[in-house]
């Protein structure tokens, strides 16, 4: 690792740099990204999915967040890597440690490829005291990475219209209407949903999202999609040809927009553009426009065919989850089970339902204190054996060909105490409470976010996340622009999906966790809207404590697990029919 | 009238302008304007308290919103201008229809000093295709208006310490702290209410508010209030200067703020400085840097002296509340009353309680249909005449040297419809489940507003208006930045009070409003704050369906009514008493 951090300083040298920043995301500024743009791994060895890397001549830090504090702290061992705990009290975040230790002037290089155009705008206020110069043009890492790893090259398939329920076409059409009203000619797509979502591609280059590695340009005459040509076979070629859209080798996009801008006026998001492209825009168009991507917010809104995919493969989803209970419930008692084994027994189920390709995350499996780590993830050395007592936390999702599951379900491996059943009541009633919410047109996340944690609050507890993410439709399990939190101002509107998903966490206890899909739609009175649950499995009714559940309350949980015996028998034996309708008895 | 807008367009011609804009407000930007202001009434009539008028060489108009429809018409009736109807389909906003009708570079002169910074910026936007020229500095209608009512020369008092609770050279030092923070070395302050707050004055230039007219500066070194010399005695100028503030004339402000933020960096709040100001500063000024006044956030905490004083203020005013019930159910069946003769005698009963200074804003007595108008003012040749039936909405307050209210409550007249019943039962749940938030530090208006509008949404139901407004302390009913609405993202803190006023309007029929002021307060969970109801009065138990009351409901208002009627109580004779036993009998 030092002489690769070493081979860092020379290039840094020979270009004049003062510090290196390398913000470990792709050019699609994905959450999820394939090996060849692991740069933080390759210059720190660290393995976690997030942090920020920072090199100077005489200094080398790595930020990371508390769900990798342990493990980063093993794998920067003698590395000479200073570890930051970003959150922890005291702790400067990068930005604010090159205030504090950079000389002013100093030169900081980055790959402005790798950076969303909105840091670079923030990093201009941060750093105006300073008088930093920022050079995003010199790629150092590729040209002292031996052996890095091949951009993925896997087939890219057609999104079929019994899936989708929009053409690609009719899809380029309503954003071109859309940069008509805005006045703008041309948009370049960078994220990847987006650009699967507008052409009705998927493919397999990113881990638990059925994206393909491309750029796309829209404007009024042309569609365009850089894609690597080996990926695209003849026919699908043809099939998007049939619906406007051409193909140029991936390589292509640079040159390319640098001449299709001049004539026009683009449509710029500088939250969903590589800094790099920004400012070939803004230098070579006629004109920009600032404005949200239209594919961002078209994608949330689901239509009719999506839902109905997603409604099914969410009835598939919560048959396999209910097997796996079941499987788990018998093997407790006869064998060793671990975080791992139990997860992977998991996927193998869910492998067996039809459409199915794929988890669409890692499955989060924690037992008893682990189960407090909001995001964590069961390593072979650490992972728990579970024990027949105490509560695990199961949170998990599938990509199906049609459509995205993610839910979180907490067991009481054996009898509960009064604390646990309190504790997991008032998650619940956060999760009903919510999906109950009935709201006028225009009503946003931040309205709504009280409705999943006032039980708590009341309580004097509370959780540090947000309450409900956007799901996509066989695309990404975390899309926008809606979120239920404290401080999402989008509106909801008919078609969206987010989780309804409330915890409470007790560090080195336990954690407690819900997680219900719910679908946003028309209510029954002019202007109001209200939610579908669309996850269909078991609540836990051991963990109830049915003395603090109003009757509304009682009502919602007897007809949701009604549903989901209903839902989910016909995919069921007669024995696993049995289990099913004990686990959805109705509480009184 | 013709004639006053044919000289306004005489003026125009001379000064080159095509268009005189007259923003209806005053060089404070306040919500009550003294007569000197008046020129919207003084150009067209028109004697409301909202309206934009637009005159061009061709056409004039005047803007304004439904409260005023019919009284506008009235009004304009034969004077050639035209009413817009705002908020109503199709009708443009001022803006609109001078994007629309006038000819580009047009020249808009308009009072600089009585303009927003913040509106000439957003002019800026909306104009910018337009390529308008803005003159502010030509005070056409000063020139124009023969006998203009001189400013209000009324006497300054000061606001003791026994009210106010911290002295004001304490408030100037934390605002030069403040400023310090900031980077900042100066101050202007515009707005009558911080003046008075930071300089604990009071007086009676302004309706239904106890203002001074003045401007005030405030730096490192000095703290000037700029105030006609004659209405400060010298015994009032003395304690002033022991606080370490000089008094110049008011008409000095303009070369005071010139000369002096020539060496200084001033800080400029756009929202609370007139446009010409803001110019001036903008022009001298060494620097300047946009933030909101300290003294708008200071302001808005309420220690611990003006607290208790709010609260004893609310005894009595509640005593008064209650004491006008009974005075209306006695004298109804007897007398022929109006919305106007029961709203004097109202303020009558509350003219007679110790340290009562005048009514917080015009009462509102809506009878029946007259309760569905929002902001209804019964006028003598429309007010309804009271019968012994139906609903009546009287939403009221008053200014105590020690406190400000603001109280609504809703009366059954006779035995009440189950639809109003159950229309009441649905406002108040609202009303107590705001009052019983519990929610950690940081959230904010937005998050909590739902709790007020949950029960109506889910009828189908809802209101218009905010839930809750800030409200001064002896100062100005409406006060920021603290609101309860959908879209307030300014947290709550300990010590901020808020209305808690959710309604429901049925045009034509009814209006239901219930308001209490509560309080904002440290919580027992460490981290969470929660509401103390300030205002006590009660609630007519006629309306409530009580099977729509949870048992939690329930149990707040029967302790809500046992508070009324223990604090109450001391201030009323044996008959009041039985009475007040009565009215806050517990409910089951």
């Amino acid at each position: 690792m030092s002489n690769r951090i070493e081979s860092i300083r020379n290039e840094m040298k020979n270009n004049g740099l003062d510090c290196w920043y390398d913000s470990g995301t792709d050019p699609h500024l994905g959450e999820y990204i394939p090996r060849h743009w692991h740069t933080r791994e390759w210059i720190t060895g660290f393995t976690g999915s997030a942090g920020i890397v920072l090199i100077t001549h005489g200094f080398a830090g790595l930020w990371t967040d508390s769900r990798y504090f342990l493990q980063a702290e093993k794998e920067l061992e003698n590395s000479g890597i200073h570890l930051f705990r970003s959150g922890e009290k005291g702790i400067p975040d990068p930005e604010e440690w090159m205030v504090s230790n950079l000389p002013e002037n100093a030169a900081i290089g980055f790959n402005g490829k790798c950076l969303s155009a909105a840091k670079i705008e923030s990093w201009k206020n941060t750093f105006s005291d300073k008088k930093f110069t920022f050079i995003g043009d010199i790629d150092i890492i590729n040209r002292v990475w031996v052996n890095r790893p091949e951009l993925p090259i896997n087939p890219v398939f057609r999104y079929e219209m019994t899936f989708s329920g929009e053409s690609s076409s009719e899809k380029i059409q309503r954003i071109r209407q859309d940069l008509e009203k805005k006045h703008a000619d041309a948009l370049f797509l960078t994220l990847l949903d987006e650009i699967a979502w507008v052409f009705n591609i998927r493919g397999q280059d990113v881990d638990y999202n059925p994206l393909v590695i491309s750029f796309a340009w829209i404007d009024r005459e042309q569609a365009v999609l850089f894609v690597d040509p080996d990926k695209i076979t003849h026919e699908t070629a043809f099939e998007l040809k049939k619906d406007g859209i051409v193909c140029r080798p991936y390589t292509d996009a640079d040159d390319f927009i640098k001449e299709n801008s001049e004539s026009r006026c683009v449509l710029t998001d500088r939250n969903r553009i590589s800094s790099r492209h920004y400012n070939v825009i803004k230098k070579h168009a006629l004109k920009t426009i600032e404005s949200d991507n239209p594919s961002y917010h078209f994608k949330s809104v689901k239509n009719e065919t999506e839902q109905s995919g997603i409604k099914n493969a969410h009835i598939r989803d919560g048959a396999a989850m209910v097997r796996w209970m079941i499987w788990l419930n018998k093997t407790l008692p006869k064998k060793t089970l671990t975080e791992i084994s139990i997860a992977d027994e998991l996927e193998k189920i869910r492998s067996r339902q039809e459409n199915y390709k794929g988890l669409s995350f890692p499955t989060i499996a924690g037992y008893e204190e682990h189960g407090a780590i909001v995001h964590y993830s069961a390593k072979p050395e650490t992972a728990s054996v579970i024990k027949p007592y105490g509560l695990l936390l199961v949170d998990s999702g599938a990509q199906y060909l049609d459509g995205t599951t993610d839910i979180t379900r907490t067991l009481a491996l054996s009898k509960p105490t009064n604390e646990q059943k309190k504790h997991f009541t008032l998650v619940l009633k956060g999760m009903i409470n919510l999906a109950c919410a009935v709201f006028p047109e225009g009503t946003n996340g931040s309205n709504l976010d009280i409705l999943a944690r006032k039980f708590l609050w009341k309580n004097g507890l509370n959780y540090g996340h947000g309450t409900g993410h956007g799901v996509g439709c066989f695309l990404n399990v975390h899309e926008g622009p809606q979120r239920i939190s404290l401080n999402s101002n989008v509106p909801l509107k008919p078609g969206m999906i987010v989780s309804d998903e409330p915890g409470v966490y007790f560090e080195g206890k336990y954690g407690i966790r819900l997680e219900n899909l719910i679908l946003c739609k028309k209510s029954s009175n002019d202007g109001f809207l209200e939610f579908e649950t669309i996850t269909l499995c078991p609540i836990d009714t051991n963990l109830i404590d049915t003395f603090l559940l109003t009757r509304e309350e009682m009502m919602w949980l007897n007809m949701y697990h009604q549903t989901v015996y209903e839902k989910l028998a016909p995919l069921m034996d007669n024995d696993e029919k049995t289990i099913l309708r004990k686990m959805t008895m109705a509480v009184s």
